[in-house]
């Protein structure tokens, strides 16, 4: 089968085997899957992952090991990525994306999407309703993610927030954000930057203009080290620093200044799948106008330099 | 009068002129000062202050500048450290530690208390129980730092908790916790530091044995730069990492580990001084052996040598 593999690089490969599904695994056919930040970043070099790449999909059951998921053939999934051990402390607790045996498809240690098929255990599937065509579907990793900055922003006493970046996932996250209710602002570098956010009625800005602490809560999905310093920057006493950027890179950070203004970094990662095709059921988020192409595998090599390009927001990939 | 004057080095000083209460303000005669990490850190540099230093005090109003505070002289008193412009949105909320336009006593724009005279707003005072010893009044800044974290633990899900650092303030952050009713490990590198906190009946063990993630929330009370690192290494996923210490140092940080565990880092600074005050009148903590050595101002050189050794607790300061 095709597959883009990562081996040092990425390449675009036809002599790849078709995977076999393992007890309690399905094998997927893929329908679509999206090119996402940490594709990029393990492109270069990031997690040390070698294998077929891929994590954000919809695809169809093709075959399961088990009779018992016979349910699961010819069903649309997506699924979510984490593959935990199911018996540690934290499987028991924090969830399977925490498990320290765990396998993340297309980043640790299991193969991923970009590629004719792939497998996942049944557990982590979720069947996509009929109704919604795949280029929705496609979005429910990434808005899972985003409504995890929603679950920690419950948590916190939050009057007014600013996403940093205004980039695939820093759009998702400032919609689900107003779309629960806070009032944020989008902030971007350039202007150009930020004529989507404002294609899609969100309050937006350039960070460089906002010269005074001003936020209570800012969600850094820049992608980059620096956004970090930037948040700092317009970060109230005590306010929240959420963190949703992963990469490879160290950054220089003056501990002092978290101490001094008692400030609150939190990492976040991955969501709530289900409650993601729940939102991508309303049709409430303008999804399509996020999509700037769609290539076909055998053209993944420049799908991601398509996908690297500043300003880009989705690019997908199709058998 | 003698003093200890900050700048760019720590020098003695006799020549240095008696201060005068402004608007609101008590002059106070010093009893007894306490010599802080944060105090070693300035002498290197940390936050640019020059002038006098020293801001863990107790000492008798000697003087005040509006006749309506007059109920204040003669009371033997401690103080908390921070003052705002009462008018701001930190003043009114996070509180006066936290405005941008505050002076901290002998730590930012306002001379400290290593001297035989200084002055601080009546505001920031608190009159020190008759029955309450100098030696035992002196730790009430500190005290009031180590219940900042206990407040802090009390909005977390906290099980296992470690102090890392068995210092100065380490061991009263370990002993507040304890009498909290939390389950701490004290952390050390050596087996002689631990010495001090097994004597506290406090469960101690070096932080190189701790081989797994075990820790819920760690309390960073190193000092050092690698005590970020150490505190890492030891935390569960989603856990939390409550930062104390004050450095100049920038510290180049992996952020990806704290997306990728979702963990939780809590800046933490200036606590209650009343509840400080209160704990410190049920003698619960046996503060005499943690002081080292106490010091006339005129030995401050020495004093200040000392209190740098690794190893050393406490050393005190008076007139």
């Amino acid at each position: 089968m095709q597959a883009l593999v990562l081996n040092q690089g990425l390449s675009y490969r036809t002599d790849v085997l078709k995977p076999e599904p393992k007890a309690h695994e399905a094998l997927i056919r893929l329908s679509l899957a999206g090119i996402c930040a940490t594709d990029l970043e393990l492109v270069k070099g990031y997690a040390g992952f070698s294998g077929i790449i891929g994590h954000e999909f919809v695809g169809v059951v093709e075959a399961v090991a088990q009779t018992q998921d016979a349910h699961w053939l010819n069903r649309r999934v997506v699924g979510s990525i984490n593959i935990g051990c199911h018996a540690c402390d934290a499987c028991m607790n924090a969830g399977p994306e925490h498990c320290q045996q765990r396998k993340v498809l297309g980043i640790r240690q299991h193969d991923g999407v970009f590629a004719d098929y792939f497998t996942l255990p049944v557990a982590n599937l979720l069947a996509v309703p009929d109704a919604m065509n795949d280029q929705t579907a496609v979005f429910a990793e990434p808005l899972a993610a985003a409504l995890r900055v929603r679950e920690q922003c419950h948590t916190l006493s939050v009057n007014k927030l600013a996403v940093l970046g205004p980039g695939r996932l820093g759009l998702l996250i400032a919609k689900v954000l107003v779309l629960a209710g806070h009032s944020v602002d989008v902030l971007g570098r350039t202007d150009a930057s930020l004529a989507l956010p404002r294609q899609w009625q969100l309050n937006s800005g350039l960070i460089q203009a906002i010269d005074d602490v001003s936020y209570d809560c800012v969600v850094d999905a820049t992608g980059q080290a620096s956004g970090f310093k930037q948040a700092l920057r317009i970060l109230k006493p005590r306010g929240s620093l959420i963190l949703k950027s992963t990469f490879s890179a160290l950054e220089p950070i003056d501990l002092s200044k978290i101490v001094v203004n008692e400030l609150n970094i939190l990492g976040s990662r991955c969501g709530p799948f289900a409650e993601a095709l729940a939102l991508l059921n309303q049709q409430s988020i303008p999804l399509e106008t996020m999509i700037n192409a769609s290539y076909p595998l055998q053209a993944g090599m420049a799908a991601f330099q398509h996908a690297a390009t500043p300003g880009v927001r989705k690019i997908l990939l199709y058998p």
